[in-house]
């Protein structure tokens, strides 16, 4: 049995709670600063308002002020903020954690410089201590994995990446149950960016909705997954495009991280559903500040924090453009206001 | 403008003629002997009853004793029968269309022989004389395409496959409007593959549908897209370690016929509501009979055609039993009424 932390009680890392608790791990589950609340209701009443589901009684919570505390000993780090946190948690990690103990990130994102690309287990360790950068193994957890279906104990596919094989496969022994399956995997950028991608591009197949409601119905009542397919099957060639440039794998997004993250992510969810408000006709800017002013919509965070870099690499002819058509839409779409143009016929370009 | 014949008046065949009536060419949709009803209703109040559109003006319908007459001078011909068809055609061609005329088949299938697997066009070719066998010219259209979205004017992305590339551009420009968006490609193995397995393998997706049915509801409400989209996943990899040792081309795989085919037919549809009745925990054969005996389950019939080949080619070594865990569960299923038991443990073991 191993002593876990989970920084950050969101949902993804309290659902990861589950498993663990299920394979008898000591579980501490470490809010932020913006975590207060939930932290002082897992006391109260062991309930996670958001997530719907009880916290195991051996899983002890523990508040921001006493992060330093919930790092004592631990065997493993499981990074649960979202794609701000990072360089907090380079921050807290730095200040507490031994740099012995490995970091798994839940954490999805892409970072852009204006010049380049990174991804997020890069932008961490750049954050890190100067002594801890070299020391620190990061790993990264990718994957279609929904919180709430991971604890309710949904049979969930998921992909361990980091570049150690044995620590690979020791965290992965850890976390593996009847219903949590692991597979390992030395490709970290391939996975991270394809679980990035994935929410930029269900925002573009979520248009499609928007577009359905929208139409007169004709008379036969046609849905519009045909359309949606199309968009779908575009991104999937477009994650490739952006793995191989970035260095990573096409077996990752042929797989699990890839295609496997990329349709849950199309069937529900935060992303789809702007997609869809977009697809009605209203401006991004709209559709966020009066339909979803609470909600991290992570597409189109994703699509503002790349997005000029993006356009700096394709004006640099370091990425054809002729391969990217649907990012190059989302992108106006989310950081210049347009409205979503696909231009069908640009699209399989790439040989 | 061209002269076109659509041989086999359902529900595909059908809704190809609204591009081709729409770009004014001269078409003509023949009925099988099974489409009588179809082909009578059609002339009598220009509507197809089982695709809800009424056809237009500009197509001629023509009844199965005066297919003779509608091959007469035509430039092209779309083969619309469905795969038990396949033989049918390859007689009624050979007696009556000139070995000039290219044939496009719209048919999704593939066979087994106990020691081979084929894909359509070359059962087809196999059933010409042997004087049209050579000449011929056979190409094939795959992607997703619900008939009823794309007789609806919906964005509809699909690929034409076949071996002569000046042909393909004449043919796809033929069909080709600003809703009905087709790419050429020179791998029609890779892409008969691909939108044959897609149904058998969207069975599989289905089951989980009926799992999360039957499952007492958890407190949270949790959907199943974590379990359905590492099936799909697994479903993308089979189909690419199939397509790999079948002799086709990956890019099918990753663009419309594999990814973007499998997703439409996963979101709807005949394969996803038999694989539902069966994670309900029906039978294959029950659920058939009691709940679908009229309609035709594309999925369960590939399975049933080629279940023995594959069984055959596993045993012989020829397949690899370890790349093909979701395919063998389907077999076991749907040929041995077997319950579905999904390996998870066994998914992605190929490299």
């Amino acid at each position: 049995m191993a002593k876990i932390l989970i920084l950050g009680a969101g949902v993804m890392g309290t659902a990861i709670t589950v498993p663990m608790a299920d394979n008898g791990h000591t579980v501490r589950l470490g809010g932020t600063h913006l975590d207060g609340d939930i932290i002082e209701e897992i006391h109260a009443s062991r309930f996670h308002p958001r997530l719907g589901v009880q916290v195991a009684d051996t899983v002890t919570p523990y508040t921001y002020d006493r992060l330093g505390e919930a790092m004592d000993g631990v065997d493993l780090v499981i990074l649960g903020v979202n794609s701000q946190g990072v360089d907090w948690a380079a921050d807290t990690l730095g200040t507490w954690l031994s740099p012995q103990v490995p970091v798994a990130l839940l954490t999805k994102g892409l970072a852009g410089d204006g010049q380049k690309l990174h991804i997020l287990p890069e932008v961490l360790r750049q954050g890190l201590p100067r002594g801890y950068r070299d020391q620190m193994q990061l790993a990264a957890i990718g994957g279609p994995s929904i919180a709430s279906e991971l604890a309710a104990r949904r049979h969930t596919c998921v992909v361990l990446a980091g570049s150690d094989q044995a620590q690979l496969d020791r965290i992965a022994a850890l976390l593996r149950t009847p219903y949590y399956h692991l597979w390992t995997s030395t490709d970290i950028v391939g996975v991270e960016v394809c679980v990035a991608l994935k929410n930029l591009y269900a925002l573009a197949v979520g248009l499609v909705a928007g577009w359905r409601e929208k139409e007169d119905e004709t008379h036969n009542a046609a849905a519009m997954h045909n359309t949606a397919s199309a968009i779908f099957a575009q991104a999937l060639w477009e994650i490739g495009y952006l793995v191989d440039y970035l260095g990573g794998q096409r077996r990752s997004v042929y797989t699990l991280p890839g295609a496997g993250d990329l349709y849950a992510t199309c069937q529900s969810g935060r992303n789809s559903h702007m997609g869809r408000l977009i697809g009605l006709g209203m401006s991004y800017r709209h559709a966020k500040a009066h339909y979803m002013p609470e909600d991290t919509v992570e597409g189109a965070e994703l699509a503002l924090a790349i997005g000029p870099t993006i356009e700096a690499l394709l004006a640099g002819g370091k990425l054809d453009g002729a391969a990217l058509p649907l990012l190059r839409a989302v992108v106006d779409v989310v950081c210049h206001e347009a409205a979503p143009e696909i231009p069908w016929e640009t699209f399989f370009a790439r040989v």
